[in-house]
């Protein structure tokens, strides 16, 4: 592992490696005392396996913590790809911001060192991340519920549903130098996947498809109407990368982490992300059978659980709009001085998320196949024909989504179309 | 008139009045030189008849200058209601940004004082309001050209199919502050005319009308939906408040004035204030025939502005959009490298556009008619049954192009139904 790295960072700034985590870590009263016994007991691994930081596990005597380091380029590809280390001030905000209204789904954070680009938070154990679990076949039976109400307290609580605008708008203000991740996103979801970008790849098998969506004007028309959306529809803080490598989960517990390209974006975004990745979860599931059929069971209960989520997050998203009181201080739009959102609003408003979510994971889905950054879900299918049968199969169900979103009013019209693909 | 202020505000502001006005100028030389001769021979006058400024206009023997200076509080309502004076920053800035793009529809601005809130700029000559204009029967043949052309350079060079994104947050951060003039519109357009707010008012005769409008549960859901987009949708630098006060005249010039309210909002709501008013316009009509049917032409006349309105901002648009090559910078949604955009994705775009005008002009008419602050077209009909009858027919159209606007989808057909009226 290339850990390395060039001083090119600000002053003060150093990327730590296991054998100096311990002395970084020693410094701080607080976290010497959550760990326990001396530094020279600490165990320090660094088990970083995303695309852009250094994340060490340090256990203790008493306890054990996680420490997160932003490093000034993208792990992925390397320092010749700088990226600015202030998204760990970003990712820091987004946490603390969560924490306020839904700290069951995130991690506590302990410490943050913005010099060092670095957060020590909760060492989450014995979670996995989410996306491992689905290849290996593991039910969850709490996650789709938990990740609706995730998103329908973090998506609620920082709009104009709740906030007044002009705390809405200084956090905008907050979030919008963030520009470096955004254009990330803007750049590998929207726009290289539909041109021949020197970075992008796609199995074997895949050519065709790959140009035949490059040469699809409808279909990049709507994914540019989503790019539109997502440069200008600063309905709330979105998390901005919620994938199911961003969600750590045990049967009975669920996390969402790596908020660092959190930004104010459409609420769709999230909500496709998540449900974009359990589609191609779902879709990869045939190469994971080890005897023919062995994960249609399994296949079966990935689809079934956007429905879930959706359920999860659309009952608690209307109880919370349901629940405004002109007591409370609350948020600018359908302020209870002039009108009570009726069921009907609450259903528009949840009707306008649901079509720009089914865009959104359209995007993710053929991202993640045709661009850059691609899934282990796919990846890990070592049978090259089955693997680019499996990503066709998802690719064609997301230009669907894109071209034809309002056929598939509800998730139960997406979960019937998938299993007909 | 009441100029008198007691100076609650930042350390060297001061308010002028006509008498100190002479002195602040000659202190700057390039001022001076513009007015030609002494400060003595200058000639001030107060003009503001605004609802929020001290307005003079200075005469000298080379030239004549207009000088604007913010009040700490609304002049319309008086100190009880104080107003940041940074509104004098945001206007400077959102001037500035016009200028680039379309400086033959702005006043030039020649001197900003941040400390005094005030900015000199070209006196206008013989310039005059457009609503008085239009209240005194005068055609102008190019003020609907001049305005389409304005709303397309200025709209489209601060969104994302001109700006480079991080070009635009940081536009976006900029104009964040301003929020206490958006709160004045979305107080005043989107909730106070839907509840028994002290300030609204309106004419005797419209008790009907406020009350039903103030029950109407589907109007005041049209209303927040367009509140909504209002708050979130950060499309481009609008102006904020483009009604045909803010517009001067005369047969050949066309000047956008007062940007004050300026921040990044949807496009239509500045095609929707200047349309609303187009509209106000014709209604009030009726009300200034001195014998039966005078003014029917000249209605006819003012109807026909809209769709001359909207073509040449939906062509210069259109062109604009056309023009762009992979050699400019540009912005980056259809940036050339993916997409060319074709006519069906400019139409796209226009047909979003056009909805919110439609929404956002029905919402300026019913608060300038139930709201605190009402237009001359409609206060100067002295016969008060007549005034209630322009009024209510300017309100049953508005509140049907908030609840029906998808049956108006051109410009035509939304003419042909005020006709009706």
């Amino acid at each position: 592992m290339n850990i390395a790295i060039k001083l090119t960072s600000p002053k003060g700034y150093r990327a730590l490696v296991p054998e100096t985590v311990s002395d970084y870590l020693a410094s701080s009263r607080d976290l010497a005392t959550r760990l326990g016994g001396k530094p020279k007991e600490w165990q320090v691994r660094e088990v970083g396996d995303g695309n852009l930081n250094l994340v060490f596990i340090i256990e203790g005597p008493a306890s054990s913590l996680c420490l997160k380091q932003a490093l000034p380029y993208v792990r992925l590809v390397g320092e010749s790809w700088p990226l600015p280390l202030s998204r760990a001030w970003f990712e820091h905000l987004a946490l603390t911001e969560e924490a306020k209204y839904a700290p069951r789904f995130v991690p506590a954070t302990h410490y943050y060192d913005d010099t060092m680009a670095l957060t020590v938070m909760e060492y989450l154990t014995p979670h996995i991340i989410l996306r491992k679990g689905l290849i290996q076949g593991i039910k969850y039976p709490l996650v789709a519920k938990h990740l609706g109400e995730f998103l329908a307290l973090t998506l609620y609580h920082t709009s104009d549903l709740f906030l007044p605008a002009e705390i809405k708008k200084k956090k905008i203000a907050d979030f919008a130098d963030n520009t470096a991740m955004c254009k990330i996103s803007e750049d590998l979801i929207f726009d290289e996947p539909y041109f021949k970008a020197p970075m992008n790849r796609h199995s074997v098998g895949l050519d065709e498809v790959s140009v035949s969506f490059q040469n699809d004007a409808d279909l990049k028309d709507a994914v540019q109407e989503m790019k539109w959306r997502f440069l200008n529809h600063a309905e709330a803080m979105i998390h901005g990368d919620l994938h199911t490598g961003s969600v750590m989960v045990t049967e009975n517990d669920t996390r969402a982490i790596d908020p660092e390209f959190a930004f104010f974006g459409p609420m769709g975004f999230d909500i496709g992300a998540i449900i974009g990745n359990f589609l191609l979860a779902y879709f990869s599931q045939p190469g994971h059978a080890k005897k023919s059929g062995e994960r249609e069971a399994y296949a079966d209960w990935i689809l079934a659980q956007i429905p879930v989520l959706w359920q999860s997050f659309s009952v608690l998203f209307a109880d919370l709009c349901q629940q405004r009181t002109s007591q409370e201080p609350g948020g600018h739009v359908y302020a209870p001085r002039v009108l009570a959102m009726r069921e009907k609003a609450i259903k528009q408003r949840l009707d306008a998320i649901w079509s720009d979510t089914l865009g959104f994971a359209g995007a993710k889905i053929i991202r993640r196949t045709l661009g850059l950054a691609h899934v282990e879900d796919m990846e890990s299918i070592e049978d090259l024909k089955l693997r680019a049968s499996c990503e066709r199969k998802a690719l064609l169900f997301a230009k669907e989504l894109l071209l034809n979103r309002e056929n598939y009013t509800t998730p139960s019209t997406l979960v019937d179309a998938a299993r007909l693909k």
